[in-house]
């Protein structure tokens, strides 16, 4: 059998995705290559304490909006810059922070504004709230000039954009942190502290989606900066995993104790997507580009392997009519949890240690017993100011205090490359008949010795909330 | 690079599953051979009509002795002869029988005493209900010797098993069914009803699995005979995926206008059985022969591709401890269903037509609106006779019922087939690092023209019960 025959048959001919096609090139077989030895181990990485936190916002939409306004009831931080390509939209926020008692100055107007922001010598953290391959370059650029790196999901679209990221944050030991805030959410928290206590025992299995109708928003011309959210879903197989990938991840201490091995990936056709493209574009010269583009199949299915032998489910489905399902759900030799379908006794989901889901009181004692101690601090404040609930605020607390207090970030860069990988990793097992391929290990080997996300909040917990 | 190197790659150095490695000894490839053309269409053949039909029973245990328990409660039907390896089981069963008016003559007392009973000229109907090594020998002589063919899942264990049925029952022409019960509960036909009517719009995706904690019985020695549960589990993959996947291959209308094209599965490593062998067999000599050997992962999770692009997820797990989960999930571009976790309001599952799940109110109506014809007519009487709710009663009567107005069966050799082979792709699947194979096309392209399922009940439903 000719090599090249092998090549076509292991589905190498190139599928036009810049991050997998990388991966065949460097590996010559669908395994990822792994990068020499680690230059810095940023797994617990304490970097120097910083008192008053000067921040630098890039992005002010969707996401971003939301991030100033919860900022703003934080003590000892400083939002000294803030960036939008679209003017009004900084001008918008600005106004905002004024108005809270911040003076950030503002970049706008052309489409590397942002670089300047990201230059200036007076900045701590960038937070960035950009368009999906944004995310790598304007995060590379902050740690390069110094700043560390906070982005929103998924930080990286591409497996050499995942290296990229690794290898800035080792040399510049800077922070480079996805802001994955389902890890914050309470029925995760919660589950994640009872799996440390060993409720579920070994766990054998674990899963995550995100299952959530915004069929129209992949279509909103105005919401959307040039319909980026429409263009990154040509891409076909699970392109958004780290939500519901996040909090299992840390429950099986993924690059802390066990990795991910390899993983396989199916997606449906597509049956909404180009039909609705079709009628657009007959009206809307502006979706005539899409006429006749293929894209994602409206349901994707991923397994991952870890190297520990558990195994890991992840869904994704942002197009079919069906009711929203973060699924978290954690089996083991002892009991098991299920977060949707949403318990109609309106708990936070479904606890079991037999053969039963426990009933709403044994639920209510066992959320009280196992309560993480940064919900026990934060928890109601965090549902006053909201944002997803509080969790969002719960994530923006904790940042702000581990970089206060020099403690490790919960969310470090391998983390960060590890969880967002799995879409471009995905696309190839769909492109390629659902074959498995290698998961890298972006922590080189340290992921053996590496320790826990601290829940504990041993230390720090000093950061002031404005009454 | 060398043919042995690639076939090494892909995994076929041959696993020590006499199915599978037939897979790989035909083609030389992970994909499955077909047959050549098919000798006769068994899809929606209707057999010449059977006014009563003669009944022998082989395999009086559990299953089987709750299918006489069934039975008894119909008209039209007479039990002439039972078999069971086991004599008291035998006389236990014929007991049962004469008191409702049968008069079974007994088969026991050897291995082969069920062949005798196969080669009586007086019976129609063979039921099948042994250990899952034995339903395909057994359904395979029944057929050789004229009589229709029933089997309790799986119909067989092996791919070449699958093949032995459907080139039987096409030579034979008598029926090869498989006795899938789940496709006669309540909510998978309501879904199966609202899925003809176009309720989901086109189906995108469906989910089913067997999650049952039935750990301890692996280790039953009085009740499994020679502890064949047990050794089933040295297999490693979806070892029992039919009670999930009957019901959806049935709303995708698998091998009638759809078909599975390839699948991937991927098994947690166990984490349970071996341990709890080793606990046995320190105190109990029968369990020595278990002591280091390797057992099923006790998670499995399998994806599967139709040829029109739907998705399946099967899965399996029979040894976690966790709630009953029989995973019944439809979702397509106008709605969406769900069973399990089952809903607090005590209705049969979730339906959607958007972002939440119906009220309990709107459910009534909908399950009143879309009843199949089979739930209106014998439904309340099968919950009163039971059978796992009344499932196994309506399922008996509809069989009986076709053979008596000589109507097609509504499970076919094909679905016996492909329903059964999961299994084995999985374990090919699972020992080569989940790597995708192809499921072989038992219709041989028949399944292009073959007609849906009839739930209408348009002809027939004159079989009586007793009341």
């Amino acid at each position: 059998m000719k090599k090249r025959e092998f090549l076509k048959l292991a589905g190498l001919g190139g599928i036009g995705l810049a991050g997998t096609e990388k991966v065949s090139a460097k590996s010559g077989h669908p395994n990822i290559p792994t990068v020499g030895k680690q230059v810095f181990n940023m797994s617990g990485y304490a970097a120097p304490k910083i008192d008053t936190v000067r921040i630098g916002y890039i992005g002010l939409g969707n996401r971003g909006g939301g991030a100033i306004k919860r900022i703003v009831n934080l003590e000892n931080v400083q939002v000294k810059a803030i960036s939008d390509i679209v003017q009004e939209k900084a001008d918008s926020a600005k106004k905002q922070l004024e108005a809270a008692g911040h003076h950030p100055e503002v970049y706008s107007g052309s489409k590397d504004a942002w670089k300047k922001l990201c230059e200036r010598d007076d900045l701590d953290l960038i937070y960035i709230c950009t368009p999906w391959n944004l995310h790598t370059p304007m995060a590379v650029y902050a740690m390069e000039h110094g700043k560390h790196a906070v982005t929103e999901i998924p930080a990286a679209t591409t497996v050499s954009d995942c290296w990229k990221l690794v290898e800035t944050s080792e040399r510049t030991t800077k922070h480079c942190m996805m802001l994955e805030n389902c890890c914050y959410d309470f029925f995760e928290l919660l589950t994640l502290n009872m799996a440390r206590q060993g409720y579920f025992g070994e766990i054998v299995h674990v899963e995550g989606a995100y299952i959530h109708d915004i069929f129209d928003s992949l279509f909103e011309k105005d919401k959307r900066f040039d319909l980026w959210r429409l263009r990154e879903n040509q891409r076909n197989g699970n392109l958004y995993p780290t939500h519901g990938l996040g909090p299992i991840a840390q429950i099986l201490d993924i690059n802390r104790g066990d990795k991910m091995d390899y993983l396989v990936s199916m997606s449906s056709n597509d049956f909404m997507i180009q039909n609705k493209i079709n009628q657009l574009a007959a009206t809307d010269p502006d979706f005539k580009q899409f006429v006749g583009k293929s894209f994602r199949g409206n349901m994707n299915t991923t397994t991952i392997k870890t190297s520990k032998g558990r195994t890991i489910m992840l869904q994704h489905d942002v197009s079919s009519p069906r009711p929203y399902s973060r699924l978290h759900l954690i089996s083991g030799t002892k009991g098991a949890a299920q977060k949707y379908p949403l318990p109609e006794d309106g708990t936070e989901g479904r606890i079991s240690h037999g053969h039963e889901w426990v009933s709403t009181a044994e639920f209510k004692e066992l959320e009280k017993k196992y309560q993480p101690e940064i919900v026990k601090r934060i928890g109601e404040l965090a549902k006053k100011v909201g944002g997803h609930g509080g969790m969002d605020f719960l994530m923006d607390w904790r940042l702000i205090d581990c970089l206060r207090n020099g403690l490790p970030l919960d969310q470090d860069v391998y983390d960060a490359a590890s969880w967002s990988v799995i879409s471009s990793l995905s696309e190839w097992s769909v492109a390629n008949k659902s074959n498995s391929i290698e998961v890298p290990d972006f922590t080189n080997g340290a992921w053996k010795k590496n320790k826990p996300v601290d829940i504990a909040l041993k230390e720090g917990g000093n950061t002031g909330v404005k009454s």
